[in-house]
C-alpha cells in the first residue's frame, strides 16, 4: 500500500518572467485511490525544464497556463503501483506529464510512453531519452536540415538539449560550435560533448570568436537563448541558413517583448530561414526518435549529464535555479519510494 | 542606324539609405559598336524597383553594389537593333539586365529572356509578367504555401509586387487582407486588386483593424515593410504560420539596424517560419510563372497597374519617389527610339 500522504508542488502567485521558489507552496493531501480504467503512479523522478516558465505564464502561449492552487504541470518518470487498467500491470515503468508530486493517478491519456528501454537508467526518459533529446532530434534534424560539412551552431551547448543538437550535428558530419557561459562548460562543450569550437559569451568577443569558429559562415543555429548572443549570429549566416528556434533562455520577460535589431535584412539578404520548434508537434514520432537516441547512447557515441537532487522540497526553487545556469546537466529531484 | 549619342544614368555618389536624385548623374556617351556574338539593344522600358536601394548600398547585400560612375544597375525591356549573335535577330524584344540607358551592348548573358507574349504589351515583362510577377509568384507559391481558406496577409498591398500576392492568393482560394497607405489605396485594394479586406496602415488602428479581418490569425503574411507593420502582423500568427520576407521599405537605413520588438517568441509559440525570398534564386524557373501568370493576364483574373512616364531624365528621382509611396502602379520609363 502507499503512504497516505501525497506531497504536491502547487502554484501559489503567478510569475512576471521566471518563477522563483515564492511562487510555489509545498502541500499535502491523501494519496487517492483509484477507479475503473486508472493507474496509480508512483514519481521516482521529477523534471525541471526551461519551458517551465512559460507553461506557468499569462502571456500567449501554446498550452493553457497551469492555474493558481493547480499542482505544477512536470514530466515525471515513475512506477505503475496499482493499476485497474487493461494497458497497465503493476511493476510498468511510465513517463507522463505526471506533476510535481510524490503520487499520480492517471486514465492514461497523460502518459506520453511506457518506459522499455530496462537496460538504461529509468530518468534517461526524462533527459536524453525524452523531451531533452527528442527536441534536440527533430529541432536538429527535421527543421535545421543539417548536411555533412555545415557549420551547426548552437547556444546553451553544454545544456540538456544543447549538449544532444551538437553531438547529434557532428554525428551527421558537421562542423559544431557551441555557445555557453563561463570555463566550464566551454571545457564540458569540447571534452565531453565534442563541439569543434566552444565559445565563452561571458568572456569571449563573440563577434570575433564567431568569425573565427565559422570562416564560411553559419549554416544552422539552434538558438536557445535569443537575445545578444542571437544578434551576433545572425551577422554571420551563411546563405540559405536555417535558425531553429527553440527557447529563449536569456530573455527575462516577454511582457512586454524586448527590444533587439531587427532580423528581416539578414533573413533576406541570405534567404535564411527562422523556424519555431516545439516538440509536442512531433508527438507521433516520438518512438521514432527515442529509438535512435537509444542506440547511440549504448554505442556511447551520445553522452548526457545529469544533476540529480532529492526531495520534492528541492522543487520550487529549481526552475529559476535553471536560469542561473548554474547546473552542469539535466536538473531531475528523485522521489524516494516511502 | 541607331543615334549617335547613349544618354547613360551614373552612380555619383553612394547614399546611405534611400538614393535620391543628387546621388546620380545623366551623362552621354557614343553608342557602342558590337562585336562578334553580341547584340545591340535599344531600351524601350527602364524599370524603376525598391531594390535598388541595396543594389547600390554598401552594406552587405546579394550582390556586388554598383560602383561609383558605373550606369546604373536595372531591368530594361528593349528591341534588337543589331545583332551579330547566333541566338537573336532583328527585331527580337529582351529582357534583362541593361542598366539605366537607351543603348545596350549584351553578349547575351545579361538577357533574362526572349520576350515571347507578343500579344501583350512589352512594358508587362518588366512587372506582372517580370520580376514583380514572378517574385509575387514563387515567394507566395513556393515559400508562403498557401491553402484554400487560409488568411494571407500583404503589406505594400497595392504596390506591383504586392497586388499580385493578393490576386494569386486569392486564385488560390485564400482570404486575402492587404495594408497599405492613404484612401486611393485601400480602395484600389478592394475594387481593383480583390482584397477581402483592406487596411489603411496612415489612418487605422492596425492592430484592431488585423484582428477584426483576421479572426482566425494570419496563416500567411507576405512582407515587404518591415517595421510597425510587421510588428503588428506578428503579434496575430495563427499556429503554422509562414513569412515571407520579400522587402523592408519601411525601413529607411540597415546601417546600424533600426530597433524592434523581438520576434523570438512568436516565432517559437506559434511554430512559425520566416523566411527570405531572393527571386534569383528562382531563375531556373522564371518561364514556369511568366507562362502561368500571362494566362491569367488575359483571362482578366489578374490585373495590374502602370506608371509610365517619358524619358531617361526622369530616372535619377525615381527610386526616392518609390519609396515616398506616391506611385500606383509599376513605374516604368518609356525611352522613345531616336
Amino acid at each position: 500500500m502507499p503512504a497516505a500522504i501525497n506531497r504536491q508542488v502547487v502554484l501559489k502567485t503567478r510569475p512576471n518572467g521566471i518563477p522563483q521558489a515564492e511562487h510555489f507552496a509545498l502541500t499535502e493531501t491523501p494519496v487517492p485511490t483509484i477507479g475503473e480504467r486508472q493507474i496509480l503512479i508512483h514519481n521516482d523522478y521529477l523534471s525541471v525544464e526551461p519551458a517551465m516558465r512559460g507553461w506557468v505564464s499569462a502571456v500567449a502561449n501554446y498550452s493553457t497556463p497551469v492555474g493558481i492552487g493547480e499542482v505544477m504541470r512536470s514530466f515525471a518518470a515513475g512506477t505503475v503501483i496499482a493499476s485497474r487498467h487493461p494497458g497497465f500491470a503493476e511493476g510498468d515503468k511510465v513517463m507522463g506529464m505526471f506533476g510535481w508530486q510524490d503520487y499520480a493517478v492517471s486514465d492514461g491519456s497523460n502518459v506520453t510512453r511506457k518506459v522499455i528501454e530496462a537496460d538504461l537508467p529509468l530518468s534517461l526518459s526524462l533527459g536524453i531519452l525524452g523531451l531533452n533529446g527528442v527536441t534536440a532530434y527533430f529541432g536538429l534534424l527535421d527543421l535545421g536540415q543539417p548536411r555533412p560539412g555545415d557549420t551547426v551552431v548552437v547556444s546553451t551547448a553544454a545544456g540538456a538539449v544543447g549538449s544532444a543538437v551538437g553531438q547529434i550535428a557532428r554525428l551527421m558530419g558537421c562542423r559544431t560550435v557551441g555557445i555557453t557561459g563561463g570555463e566550464v562548460k566551454t571545457r564540458l562543450c569540447r571534452d565531453e560533448f565534442g563541439y569543434d569550437a566552444a565559445i565563452d559569451y561571458k568572456a569571449d568577443d563573440v563577434d570575433a570568436a564567431l568569425a573565427d569558429a565559422c570562416p564560411r559562415g553559419v549554416d544552422v543555429y539552434f538558438d536557445n537563448t535569443a537575445g545578444t548572443i542571437s544578434d551576433a549570429v545572425l551577422r554571420q549566416l551563411a546563405v540559405g541558413a536555417r535558425i531553429v528556434i527553440c527557447g529563449t533562455a536569456s530573455v527575462a520577460s516577454w511582457d512586454p517583448p524586448p527590444m533587439g535589431p531587427r532580423v528581416e535584412r539578414h533573413i533576406l539578404v541570405k534567404r535564411a530561414r527562422m523556424m519555431g520548434l516545439l516538440v509536442f508537434d512531433y508527438a507521433h514520432r516520438y518512438e521514432e526518435a527515442v529509438a535512435r537516441l537509444a542506440v547511440w547512447v549504448r554505442e556511447g557515441r551520445l553522452r548526457y549529464r545529469e544533476e540529480i537532487v532529492e526531495g520534492i522540497e528541492y522543487a520550487p526553487g529549481a526552475i529559476a535555479e535553471l536560469y542561473r545556469g548554474e547546473n552542469l546537466g539535466k536538473r531531475l529531484i528523485h522521489l524516494a519510494s516511502r
